[in-house]
């Protein structure tokens, strides 16, 4: 019997070897094993290829889908499969299409309250209103709910669809990121965990307010070349990757399935934490150097944004990716259960931070810092979408209309010069080769053109694709800090009308506070990277652009050199 | 009665003012007297404004039409009428068309051995396939001949349009530049004049070959800004250019119709030598600053070429032109009259010419020289139009596109900045300016693109748009001695045939060796000013653009610097 899916949502084919699947199309699969992501099968059109596996659910008489990835790290890669369901999938890594439509069923519980949470709403500014609108009916299963993240950077011709989509995400539910977070758990008092030392993060008061603890152990983590590797006496190949981390000098392989794990854990575990992105799944090409350095250069990102972050680069799973030997299968194992059995995840990552001893927060203070903070991140995701778009086509531009134009020129005057060689006078023998030589330098500076964006362009280009990644995080995690605030408003009318004691009052009022700090601290982490890098990335730019306009005078110096004894 | 015209060649209208008139088109004109060579009138459709004098024929009863110029130097320009005789019209300069017809009668006689001179024929390569085709049958009047001129340089957006008209103008009857000219007539002996010692005209033997002798007391002159003047309280108004020769250090004031008046006098008088065009008429905008500009350029230019030039910088015209105090009207008039009857121009220049001792030059190698040199104008012109159209189009696309290019990531940039200022933490403030100045500096690097053509490549376009003139006058100077060398092998056919005694024969060999001399030692005075000035040119050129590219430099590094305490 053939395995059939049936497409949940549209996906457009973008590179060979993948097919484009519609919404509700039923496609036969030919395998339900996925290859990173994406499973092979063919549509109704009779095209067959790859399409990614969490677009598609598997028509089958047992539908028990599995939450957690059970993957074991056998020759076939079986982790990250197509489900519906949440957790996992739902903050899986961008994938190469432009409009990424993650569906999730709801965690069950609280959904009264969906309806009026949206940017426009004054839910959160105004406490009388809410109170109306929510009904405090916390146990009735509400609907599946729906995510649309358009906030994938096209790198293509197109960059005016690449504005057009990339914009931070939206979720219709916006309720259900604090409910599934943990966040509306923990604020409710429902978290519960046995909190070890190590597992304390540290929120302090900084110069700046409240900051994550730095680490005191700080590392960084080279990513060399990666090699590719073959199993099953060449039957299957994989990219692996070399990462040296400074605290231990040693060398460990990981594929990106293994990222791909790790991001969804972290993901999984850390609520208020913006988990920078891995670079895309990519179905084709994957064994292509462009692609294979491209995706490097991603990593490198990402790893240097892991560990400059206090929580993210010390917590546990990190420090197993990045140590545990590659061919201690047993020990790899291990940490992967352990990690995948981490309790202090989602709700319960709240009860590990440590808030600085002092006064609570001002939570209408922080209101109007979240406030802020998300004005901020949407206008810094316009214009990075804008920076994005504008330099990509300047690029595309310089590789081929400047090209192009410094050679027209360098060939006319070649020309010209091949003309003037028809008269062989000695006096005009000197001009003749001077003119030949400008027309090579002309030549020259259009290659020079069509070169650089690779030299200036391109980082910048990464270092925005990982700013995307964080500016679609904050919204999530920012409607988490929003419901907690929200709960403590609906908590004080919940006391003013006798439904609620007041120390219960107070309990949630406390656990915000906790929430809110780790949100700050977050708020201020990402302001200090963010100034770091594109610091580093705007003189790296301007660098490169002074280097790529000396090149070119040098070479239209030595031009000019020629004509001295001509 | 009105007075009528009758249109002989396509004009279409490329300004503000002119209407385009179509060939055999009736137009009524509002007055006989041109403006500068414009007429102004009515078409068939009814617009009403200016159009070429040269490209109509007045219908009247008494169409004698006048040879001579015989302008006086009053208050409405009389002078240039609109005229089919030769002369004067046939070379006055180019016109802004891109396609000018300069229609002229032939001067009578000798129009029979017209059909079979063109570029592929072999005529002049085999002596003995000439005779048979050419008759001996001087004296029968020929048809009008035509003159289809295209080299003219059009500088606006279409430039694959300037490419494909700007060719080396052709003789539909080629004969015709040989009997107008007078060479035919001195190398049939006919001319006849009393030659005075300052009239004398050298070609020694230089280094290369034959060369005109140097100008012993070689001079420049500068040509200031011009100044508007007006006459007769303000009625009329025309710009006057202040020339001070280094000879005289006198400055004279001179207005365009003298620049055309001498330059029509030059092309009249010397047969074989390439009299630089002046730069183009103009209907509309005379006195707007940017062509005022413009023509001072090209006037430069020529002005340049002419004292550059050992003949013409020597004539009496031309010193006349140069020194005559403007106001001394009486003066200027004598000259001009002088200048008018010159007896030793077209025919009788040649008598002028004085060569060097020794033997005679070897008419084969002269003809193989010439046409070496036919082939290198030729390849020369189709290089320059390109040269042309390209940094035409460079120009135009630096004005708009990269300027646009570059102030969008200069806008993207300060978006960013604008940005990043919502967060007001002391550590951004630094990044915030700087990234604000980055923006500032792409726009002004886009301004730097659109400004630079003024400095290299308007220069440049001048520079091709006199060697332009040049190459479309050599066609002509190469069918003089072409017909020469044909007449010497016709002659040695007609001895042969017992029709022409061998002084006679010897008589025509031997003027053709002066017409030889004079056309050789022209030819290498081409050389000399080409390698002179393209030489001159491509380092002005490679060093503005070096100039160019090190500001954009600067301003980057400027940029750059502001990150260092940010």
């Amino acid at each position: 019997m053939a395995l059939k899916a049936r497409v949940l949502y549209d996906f457009n084919s973008e590179n060979p070897g993948e097919i484009s699947v519609k919404e509700n199309e039923i496609v036969t699969l030919y395998s339900e094993q996925d290859i990173e992501g994406w499973l092979e099968g063919s549509n109704t059109k009779g095209e067959r290829g790859l399409f990614p596996a969490s677009y598609v659910e598997v028509v089958k008489s047992d539908t028990g889908t599995t939450l957690n990835n059970n993957s074991t790290s056998g020759d076939t890669y079986q982790g990250s499969r197509y489900t519906t369901s949440p957790g996992f999938t739902a903050f899986s890594p961008p994938i190469p299409v432009q409009q990424q439509h993650v569906y999730q069923a709801s965690q069950g519980s609280d959904d009264d309250w969906d309806d009026d949470w949206d940017d426009s709403s004054t839910v959160a500014d105004e406490p009388g209103v809410v109170g109306g609108r929510y009904s405090g009916d916390l146990d009735s299963n509400g609907p599946a709910t729906y995510r649309v993240s358009t906030s994938s950077v096209s790198r293509g011709s197109n960059a005016q669809q690449a504005k057009s989509s990339a914009t931070v995400s939206r979720n219709l539910n916006r309720f259900s990121t604090f409910v599934k977070s943990g966040g509306e758990a923990f604020v409710l008092g429902e978290a519960a965990g046995f909190v070890k030392d190590g597992d304390k993060i540290c929120v302090v008061m900084g110069q700046y307010g409240p900051e994550w603890q730095e680490n005191p152990y700080p590392f960084a983590c080279t990513i060399d070349d990666p090699t590719k590797q073959t199993k099953f006496k060449g039957m299957k190949s994989y990219i692996a990757y070399k990462l040296t981390p400074t605290h231990t000098q040693t060398q460990v392989n990981r594929r990106y399935k293994h990222f791909d794990w790790l991001y969804a854990r972290l993901v999984e575990k850390f609520p208020v934490i913006s988990v920078p992105h891995i670079p895309e799944k990519q179905a084709t090409g994957r064994f292509e150097e462009d692609f294979i350095s491209k995706r490097r250069k991603g990593l490198i990102w990402w790893m240097n944004h892991m560990t400059s972050h206090p929580v993210l680069s010390k917590c546990d799973v990190f420090q197993h990716f990045l140590t545990c030997n590659s061919t201690d299968e047993k020990a790899w194992k291990q940490g992967k259960r352990k990690a995948e059995r981490d309790e202090m995840v989602g709700a319960n990552f709240f009860l590990t931070i440590s808030t600085p001893s002092g006064p609570s927060l001002d939570l209408i203070e922080v209101e109007s810092k979240i406030d802020g903070f998300r004005a901020f991140t949407k206008k810094m995701d316009e214009s990075v979408v804008q920076v994005n778009a504008t330099t990509n086509e300047f690029a595309r531009k310089q590789i081929t209309w400047f090209k192009k134009e410094y050679q027209k020129v360098g060939q006319a005057f070649r020309v010209l010069g091949q003309a003037f060689e028809l008269d062989q006078q000695a006096y005009s023998l000197g001009l003749n080769q001077a003119i030949a030589f400008t027309g090579e330098a002309y030549d020259a500076v259009g290659e020079y053109f069509a070169e650089q964006p690779k030299q200036d362009v391109d980082p910048l280009m990464d270092l925005l694709q990982l700013y995307q990644g964080h500016l679609a995080n904050y919204p999530d995690i920012i409607h988490v800090q929003k419901g907690a605030l929200t709960k403590v408003k609906e908590s004080q009318k919940h006391v003013e009308e006798g439904k609620m004691d007041t120390p219960q009052a107070e309990g949630v009022k406390e656990r915000c506070n906790i929430i809110s700090f780790a949100t700050l601290a977050e708020i201020q982490h990402f302001h200090q990277i963010r100034v770091r890098d594109f610091k580093a990335q705007m003189q790296q730019y301007l660098t490169e652009q002074i280097g790529f306009f000396q090149k070119i005078t040098g070479k239209l110096e030595e031009a000019l050199q020629k004509y001295d004894n001509a």
